[in-house]
């Protein structure tokens, strides 16, 4: 599932080009980004807040960034919901597989 | 030339892995960079501004960034100068080629 369609509203491309995707993603308390897949991508979190990930295998994981953080993820599915109090806006960058040789 | 080390104090390298290296470059006014050479790189302001670029072919380039704008480029060499009258905050990712296959 991709992000900018599970999350909906709360995610906005702001680019796409054959190399990455940039995702700009804002979540209200409470708000939840839906069940979603990534490759390998970079998390730049403008806010600081706190996020729960619900991961596909059953684990969650909890995280507490400070704003200007910077976290790298390889593959991973998860559902990512602020269970903080304060407006979450991070900026993902996912990065695309080399288009194979021809 | 490296940024992270052209531009010193005023760069600080968030991540750094086999896929990816990230820099957070905050310059106040009248700030330069030095010239240094990018890969392919995405640019997120985090704050607008207005910044110079002097390219290495003699050219230069007048950006005028909103918060929160993304900008890509390929392989580039160049020297940045905060030419705007506030501190301008970017985060560049670089993007490493993929390493060739044994």
């Amino acid at each position: 599932q991709d992000l900018a369609v599970t999350a909906a509203k709360n995610a906005k491309v702001l680019l796409d080009n054959d190399k990455v995707r940039v995702i700009e993603l804002q979540m209200a308390p409470g708000g939840k980004t839906g069940m979603h897949s990534h490759g390998d991508h970079v998390v730049y979190f403008v806010t600081g807040g706190e996020a729960t990930q619900n991961n596909a295998d059953g684990t969650s994981t909890k995280r507490q960034p400070k704003p200007g953080e910077v976290m790298w993820s390889g593959p991973v599915t998860h559902d990512t919901h602020n269970t903080g109090k304060a407006m979450v806006k991070a900026v993902i960058v996912e990065l695309k597989a080399p288009a194979s040789p021809p």
